[in-house]
C-alpha cells in the first residue's frame, strides 16, 4: 500500500516506493494541532504506474494517509479538473513527467483539515490549491508540504477554485507579458485558435475586462452559432471558423478594427500558419499547445519583412521563475475577476472520482465543450 | 533615354519617368563645385522593366547623367556585387520592391566625382557606399542626393568596401542583438546554417573576432574537405553537413562546448528545424533568408517547454529605424576589423559591366562560392 502525501510531498514517487512499502512503522514527529485519530485514514486516489492511454493505466487505488510533520498540511480534495496537460503528462507527453507511480492531477482545490505545529499560512478550513504542477491531485485527501499549497479565498465558486491555477492564469499572463496592448475602443486586438477551450474562454474574458478586442478562431462544428454566441456572450467581439480565417475577406475585419499584435496559438500546423498572417507588423505569436499535434509552420518572409516574433508559454516555467507572491498577486486579481462577474468557470460536468474512466474518455473526445471536473 | 542618378535619387522611377523623358530642357541650378562638362556625360546602367528571370529581364541601357543640384553628389561608381537580395529584387520576391524601371544593385562602393554647394559631409576624392537600400548601384556613374550616401574609409580593399553595408552588417547585428552572448573559451556559441555565404562568412569571422565559438552547417559537396578547410581558416570551430547535424552523434559536439543560445538561419525548412533542436533553452533562432524555399518549421515542444525564441532579420529595416550615426558607427567598427586582418571580403569574381549576363547567371548557380562583382 502506498502512503498518499508523502508520494506527493517527496516529488520522487520512485525512492518513495521504497521509503513507503514498510509505512507502518514511520510516524511524524508529533503535531500538536493535528486532531486526527491514530488510525490511518483511508485515502482513495487516481494512481498510473506507467505511460499510456489514460483510461487504460490509471486505476483507483486505495492509499494510506501519511503522518503529519510540523511543516505538514492535511487537505480533503473538493474537486479537481482533467486538464489537456493532465492528460499528456499520463501518455508521457510532456515537458514535465514525474517519477511514477504518480497520482494524476495538477489542478484542483481542497480544504484544510490540520496543519503541523510549523506551518503559519494557512489554518484548518482555508482553500487550497497547488503551488506547482505535479501534486498530484486526484485524490479524496492527502498531506502535503506548506509550500506546496497556496491559499485561494472560499467566497468564489467551487469549480471557478478548482479551475483557476492553469488556464485563467496561463491566458492573463500571454495577455500581459509579451506585447504592451493599449485598451479601448481604438485599442489593441488579440487573435487566438482554439478559442473554446479552457484558457480560450479566459483569454476571451480577461482580454474584455482588460478592454481589449479579440477575434476567436474554432473548428468548424454543425452548431457553431450555439457556440458563436456563447463565447460572444463571454466578451468575444469577433467568431469565425478556420476556414474563415483562410479566406481573403478575413481583411474586411481590419476595416473598423487594428491588426491584431498578439497571436495566441494552441493548434500549431496550418492554423499557426495563418494567425501569423493576420498579425500586425513586430507582432508576437505565443504557442501555448499543440492540439493538431503538427509544428508550427512560419512564412520567412513574415519573419523576415514583418519582423514577427514566436514565442511559447508555460506556465510551470513561469512558476518556477517567479515567486509565490507574484502568483498569489496574480489569483487574486483573477478572483477579484471572478466575483465582479468578467470571468466565470468553464462549462463543467461534475463527476464522482469513482467514475474516473469516463471522465477520462469524455475529456479526450473531439469537441469538448464541457470540463470533466472528478469531486471527491 | 532615362536619366542616371535622377532615377535613383527620386526613388519613384514612376513619377520620375514622366518628369525625366523630356528631360533635355531640365537643368539644376548652378553648382560652384561641379566641374564636369556642360555636355551631359554617358550612363551605362543595368535596368529592368518587369519583374522576372534577372538575365532575361534585365538589359544594359545608355542612360543621361542627371544635373547635379546644390544637396547632390555626383558618383563614379567602382564596384557592386550581385546578392540574393538584388536577384529576389528582381524576381519581385522581396520586402522592399522599388518602382519600375529601375536600375539594379542595392550594395557597391563609389568614388565621388564632384559635389554640389549645399554638401558639407563629403568631397571630391571620397569613397562612398549607399545609406539605404533601392540605390541601384548597377551603373558606371549617377548623382545621388547627399543623404543617400555614406563616407567610407578608402584604406581598405576595394572589394571589401563594395561588400560591407549588406553581409558584414547583417552577421554583425545578428550576433549582437537578439543575445547577450558571453566571450571566451567556455563562453557562447552560435550555429548557423549556409555557412558559406556572404553573411555567413562574415559570421564566422566577426564571432571569432567577438571571441564566440562558431558551429558551421552547409550543404554536403564534393569538395567539402576544401570548404571545411577554407571555412575553418576563416575561424570556424565546427564545419558540419545537413545530414550531420541531424545525426545523434551530433551531441558529441556539445561535451566540451556549450549548446549555442543563437542560431542564424538563411534556409528554411528542415534545415531551421534542426537548429532548432541544438539550441539551448531560452535560446534564439533569427531568420535573415530562406534558401530553400520553404517555411520555418518549429516544433511546439520546443517553443513551449524549451521557451526557443523565433525571430526575424532584415537589415534594411534596422537602417529604417536606426540613425546614420548608428550605421556608421558599425561600419568604422567593421572596417577596423578589415584593417586588423579579422575581416577579409569574400571570394570574389569580378566580372566587366557589360558582361552582366553571365554574372547574373553565375550567381543564380548552386552551391556559389564565389560572389559576382560588377565592375565599372
Amino acid at each position: 500500500m502506498w502512503v498518499s502525501g508523502l508520494l506527493s510531498r517527496a516529488r520522487t514517487p520512485a525512492r518513495l516506493l521504497r521509503d513507503v512499502l514498510p509505512a507502518s512503522g514511520r510516524r511524524g514527529p508529533a503535531i500538536s494541532s493535528y486532531s486526527a485519530s491514530a488510525e490511518p485514514s483511508r485515502v482513495r486516489a487516481l494512481v498510473y504506474g506507467h505511460h499510456g492511454d489514460p483510461p487504460k493505466v490509471v486505476e483507483l487505488k486505495n492509499l494510506e494517509l501519511a503522518a503529519v510533520g510540523g511543516s505538514d498540511v492535511h487537505v480533503k480534495m473538493l474537486a479537481a479538473p482533467i486538464n489537456p496537460s493532465d492528460i499528456n503528462m499520463i501518455q508521457g507527453n510532456y515537458g514535465l513527467l514525474p517519477k511514477l507511480p504518480a497520482v494524476g492531477g495538477n489542478e484542483g482545490v481542497g480544504q484544510v483539515v490540520a496543519v503541523g505545529s510549523d506551518v503559519t499560512s494557512l489554518k484548518a478550513g482555508d482553500w487550497v490549491i497547488p503551488a506547482n504542477a505535479g501534486l498530484g491531485t486526484w485524490q479524496t485527501e492527502a498531506v502535503f508540504s506548506e509550500e506546496e499549497l497556496m491559499r485561494v479565498p472560499s467566497d468564489i465558486p467551487l469549480q471557478c477554485a478548482a479551475t483557476l491555477s492553469v488556464n485563467p492564469c496561463t491566458a492573463y499572463r500571454m495577455l500581459m507579458d509579451f506585447e504592451q496592448l493599449q485598451p479601448g475602443s481604438i485599442g489593441d486586438s488579440v487573435i487566438q485558435n482554439a478559442s473554446n477551450s479552457g484558457v480560450g474562454q479566459a483569454v476571451i474574458q480577461i482580454a474584455a475586462a482588460l478592454g481589449l478586442r479579440s477575434i476567436n478562431v474554432v473548428r468548424d462544428r454543425p452548431d457553431i452559432q450555439k457556440l458563436t454566441d456563447r463565447l460572444k456572450n463571454l466578451g468575444a467581439e469577433h467568431v469565425i471558423t478556420e476556414e474563415e480565417l483562410r479566406r481573403p475577406e478575413m481583411k474586411n475585419i481590419f476595416k473598423d478594427m487594428p491588426q491584431p499584435r498578439l497571436a495566441l496559438n494552441c493548434v500549431g500546423g496550418k492554423s499557426s500558419t495563418e494567425l501569423l498572417r493576420q498579425l500586425a507588423p513586430g507582432g508576437t505569436m505565443v504557442t501555448y499547445g499543440g492540439m493538431a499535434k503538427q509544428p508550427v509552420i512560419a512564412s520567412v518572409s513574415l519573419l523576415i519583412f514583418k519582423d514577427l516574433k514566436l514565442r511559447g508559454f508555460w506556465m510551470s516555467q513561469w512558476k518556477k521563475d517567479h515567486s509565490p507572491d507574484q502568483f498569489k498577486e496574480m489569483i487574486l486579481t483573477l478572483c477579484d475577476l471572478i466575483r465582479q462577474g468578467q470571468l466565470t468557470g468553464p462549462a463543467c460536468t461534475e463527476v464522482p472520482l469513482q467514475d474516473y474512466q469516463r471522465a477520462l474518455e469524455a475529456s479526450m473526445k473531439p469537441f469538448v465543450s464541457s470540463k470533466q471536473i472528478l469531486t471527491m
